[in-house]
């Protein structure tokens, strides 16, 4: 059984303020909908840490982000952080968008490593991992009544963080240390994140077989 | 550590019911939209009991709603009765509005005692108290694919929630007995909700800064 | 306190594949929205396997289907298939919606007696079968932002796994051994649900009493 990759906690808490913060900007598309200051708090929360809340209750443990004020904390002020200086940080969408891809990465790698220590197997580790990544912008989407972004033809996003979860998994099972598999996979998630991004790779968009 | 705030089974039962009634007028808006009994009473379960199924979700504890059989009993009832009655109870608007104010401070004064006795942090408590007095209007909303009300400018909800359990953490870290904090929590959920309601208070629009 | 009524992984996995592969076609209807083939194999696991980790997660005991690897694969696979094959499958709904019947019948058998296992209260449990049985569905309508069909005025569904659910509490209440009571509460499931299709019942639509 693998050991967890875990990160301080002042790293996990930038993850979740960098998630609330783009979280904020999402919502700032939306001027027409009258979302008030709570609403781009929600937004901000379920973004930042709405994939670890998943991922501790798909794992049927105690919910890591309620075990210190700081998530709450964290998340908020960044959301209102984002939505007060938006007009500077929609500047910075490459930046924010590769922060992101990190962040997708390093939520990816600690829930694949957590529920593998836990002894749950591998292609359910993945799945938990690819849910503690991409979870908090399915929870953003369904509170905005949005299509939920991901199921769609676009930039590959889930893909990324099921491509680096997964080479965790192939590592770990090859006996690679949990810090160096949980870095590849961070690094992985991130470059497909990135690239698709940069070259427009997408899924192709459901399809059934022609002649039958 | 404190001890929870407990209610006695049949007044945590009128709070359910009272949610659920409110649940299925709330659903007699839509009529247009073909909702059968069953849809009705999926609201009133929702709302009367989802805050409770989502506070016991977040501490990780065997669902209370869940451990007698009162809950859905009270709750499906209570909205059948509401869809029934609802030309009557149309008409008692204000006594409604009321009794859900109070309501949700019972929720909410629950929901943070029952987490702050199990040991999370101030903070992270009140976040779980205010998700026990409002997440069922949210999953309300959710299900009838709304936009979420209380995300949106409006009368104070969620924020009466917040206001009452603050001070709940707070009056408690004083050493303020917990019988004593829960009714003061109660109190300011009640006067900060009916207030709202009276006098139009809502929190402002999301906006960025304007110069940078 | 009664035993749960088990079936054997193969059987509980063809279930889960027949589930997945009903919600590809029904994602299916929608080619306009531009779903990628992830968006068609997220709704064939919460379809496949959604029910199973609501029933879970209101239990509060470790999610059954992320204690193999089998559900996640299986759930993809069936879902990808069904996308694939549309046309042929298409062909087939009455053997589809009959089998759909078996699988709701056999989720709310499980789901109830699992219930019932852990010493939850009969109304409860016919309440936690119900939501093993449906919930895939609900889940499955809230992430295609569509109105909860089952909310609706329609052909029964949720009823007929409330009929099966119901009859398996009276039945183990009476001292029925629960082999049997879960096969009668599977056949009662697949008749009223299918007679429902059939027949064209339907619960009424939501109305108050006229004269107050």
């Amino acid at each position: 059984m693998a050991e967890a990759f875990v990160i301080p906690l002042w790293a996990d808490l930038l993850a979740v303020g960098i998630g609330a913060l783009q979280g904020a900007l999402f919502a700032a598309q939306f001027r027409d909908r009258r979302l008030d200051w709570l609403g781009v708090a929600i937004i901000g929360i379920v973004v930042g840490f709405g994939g670890g809340l998943l991922r501790d209750l798909l794992l049927d443990v105690p919910l890591a982000p309620l075990q210190t004020n700081w998530y709450v904390v964290v998340a908020t002020g960044a959301a209102l952080l984002g939505m007060l200086l938006e007009r500077v940080f929609s500047r910075l969408g490459r930046l924010i968008t590769a922060l992101d891809a990190l962040t997708i990465g390093l939520f990816g790698a600690i829930g694949t490593t957590k529920a593998l220590a836990l002894g749950i197997p591998e292609v359910a580790a993945v799945f938990v991992g690819v849910l503690a990544a991409v979870g908090g912008s399915i929870l953003r989407d369904m509170l905005l009544t949005l299509p939920i972004a991901l199921m769609h033809v676009g930039s590959l996003y889930a893909v990324a963080a099921a491509a680096g979860s997964g080479a965790i998994a192939v590592l770990l099972s090859l006996g690679v240390p949990v810090l160096v598999a949980a870095t590849i996979g961070v690094v992985v998630t991130f470059a497909v994140r990135v690239a698709s991004v940069l070259f427009g790779w997408s899924l192709p968009e459901q399809r059934s077989i022609g002649r039958l």
